[in-house]
């Protein structure tokens, strides 16, 4: 317990390019935004910020609903806050697991007592619509879920057959879009998503922390109908929408600097434009394949479903997994993340989220990847950055 | 759906002195270390940050306890990580309630099927450790659970002898030190206390967010016992602590930023001094009682039940709540809290809380309370200032 304060030094991070899973790296506006002087969290200066945060949440969401707003907690929480509203014991829900994110959904589930349809999927493969079909033959799950972009192997889930599902069987159409929203197309009300969360530490470019999420009014009112409390009192969306609706109900202190932050990333987002910033994702994304693949590298996806904000690159016979990504990190301050669960040692996975996909971290990834993967004698062949160079030029 | 970027102005929230119930003023150190670059969340150097945030953690706590990490969430996450972790369906938690934060915790422990023995105390007294031995007679709760400083009343309430009745019964001594840690003493170890939440944003002068824990080996044990899963995946504790402890176990995504704050705001108290800063804090408090009796208000609590961080004045005859209040903030810029629950309307909340705790505020608050009430007509005598003053001579 005896401890000498001045051990401890000023706090110094260091340089990174953050190119992993998340976060992602986070622009000096954002920060700054966030080292305002914080505020009492019923003054009106940050109830006008609450109310702008709102709006600039249910532009990014491409959404109409009511009940969008910033869970205090990180994209976790988001998950755990979804399901802990609409789901009761009892309550079927189906859940496609074609990753580690699936698989903490089918956790949650369990935990608060839902009876599970679980429909596995092949890791690195988005999950086949007609699985889902034939595994709601006969039921009425209460929700259907399922992750957009699963961070854990790259794949893009297309939502439009599920949603279709969910319609027909009057499900609640919940997605996980951690990963997804602010760097490729998340409409809410065309897509017909019910329920939806989101991290603010990916293509959102802010610092981990908060939670989006957003309730369609069949959503609310399912919410509004349940049997029984809410089991979690912190993420009770019928308490939590009071105070961040009009009443202002005290409910439980907002975490005031991590909103400021959250409101100036997603005003950089309105700034650049949506489409322009999926755009932009994408033809990075394109050019990393080409000069990856130039390399003689594979990826761990295949072309259609492929995720343009995080690339699952196979790692290549000899090439030591740990040993590639410490060098990268200590020699070029570049974090790429490594496999998780069954793709552990099999993968890296190389973000290019938000505000770090750019033309400048795409060449200085294969270069440097490049450089290491050769003195640890792995072959690897000439090209990637004309390939990745001829891919911008054919965009 | 539609947005003018350009509509959206710098975050600007305005110069002011917080003297509610939270947040404080945060120092620009700590909102200069939360903006610092954010790094990934299994990136050595903020794993470090990590071990250095636990190690003045429980310096601050005053524990040995291995399990002390910020929860990532505010001070009512905390208060449910203790609950959910500790109480299965059918246990008996006997809650003490003097004050909303009682209350909630009663919420809590019946949302997860609990069996609650309340205890109810005079709101603006300190519980009555008798009531609390004739409610445990012949009963054997796993969880005696109190509020140390109770923020929506201002009474301290003393911990000694329930920590013996908890001894004797064999219950997990649970407290709630959300307002009191930093600013009064938490002895963890010495207390006997088993698991304690906190905030922030109170004495810690670290902007809302995260919610400081820490489980005794007791606690660790009942945790390690459980009968089934804990119900909250986002707070479950036999997880998180293998994140934060040796195993680096991904769990979720730490709030980076957020935890630099922490850490730089527990620097600060460790420069200090505890038992420094628990002197100011008194100091302060008696100051401004003074002053405040001087004018002929009155306190709520007696004088030996009062807080140091947390004064509740009584609202003079004559005086309008919410107009004091309001000119206080637009004319001072100076926030004070209005009272919650069964004391609204009744009380002002002035905090003065960590770095927030000094003798500019107290005069800042003096002046312009008397000036505002003397402008409603509300009879003030003279001599708050010199009254305050005196008190200051005399510590």
């Amino acid at each position: 317990m005896s401890l000498n304060a001045s051990e401890f030094r000023d706090i110094d991070p260091g340089e990174r390019i953050l190119m992993g899973p998340g976060p992602s790296d986070v622009p000096r506006r954002v920060l700054q935004a966030m080292s305002a002087p914080c505020i009492g969290h019923l003054d009106p200066a940050f109830l006008a910020i609450m109310d702008e945060t709102q709006q600039l949440l249910r532009f990014v969401f491409q959404t109409e609903n009511a009940m969008t707003i910033p869970v205090s907690g990180t994209g976790s929480a988001g998950m755990e806050t979804c399901f802990v509203n609409l789901v009761e014991p009892g309550d079927e829900v189906l859940v496609c697991v074609h990753g580690v994110f699936g698989t903490r959904m089918c956790d949650i589930v369990t935990r608060l007592g839902g009876e599970l349809i679980r429909v596995d999927g092949e890791w690195g493969r988005a999950v086949d619509p007609q699985q889902v079909r034939d595994a709601v033959k006969g039921r009425r799950p209460k929700v259907l879920a399922v992750v957009h972009a699963e961070t854990s192997t790259g794949v893009c889930q297309p939502l439009d057959d599920l949603a279709a599902i969910s319609k027909e069987t009057g499900a609640l159409f919940l997605v996980d879009t951690v990963t997804s929203l602010g760097g490729m197309n998340v409409a809410l009300d065309k897509m017909g998503i019910d329920a939806v969360y989101s991290g603010t530490q990916k293509c959102l470019s802010c610092p981990p922390g908060l939670s989006p999420i957003s309730f369609s009014e069949a959503a609310q009112k399912a919410l509004d109908d349940r049997k029984g409390p809410v089991v979690s009192w912190y993420l009770d969306m019928s308490m939590v929408k009071d105070y961040w609706g009009g009443d202002r109900k005290y409910h439980h202190t907002a975490p005031i600097n991590m909103i400021y932050a959250l409101r100036e990333a997603l005003r950089i987002v309105a700034e650049e434009g949506l489409e322009t910033r999926f755009t932009r994702h994408r033809s990075n994304h394109l050019a990393l394949v080409a000069g990856v693949e130039a390399m003689g590298l594979a990826m761990l996806v295949p072309e259609n479903e492929r995720l343009p904000m995080l690339n699952t690159v196979r790692i290549p016979e000899g090439a030591a997994d740990l040993k590639v990504r410490q060098t990268l990190l200590k020699e070029f301050g570049l974090e790429v993340g490594g496999g998780l669960g069954a793709l552990a040692g099999k993968v890296w996975r190389v973000g290019l989220m938000g505000h770090a996909s750019t033309r400048r971290n795409v060449f200085v990834f294969l270069s440097a990847l490049e450089t290491i993967l050769k003195t640890q004698g792995v072959k690897v062949n000439a090209g990637a950055l004309e390939a990745a160079a001829a891919a911008y030029d054919a965009a």
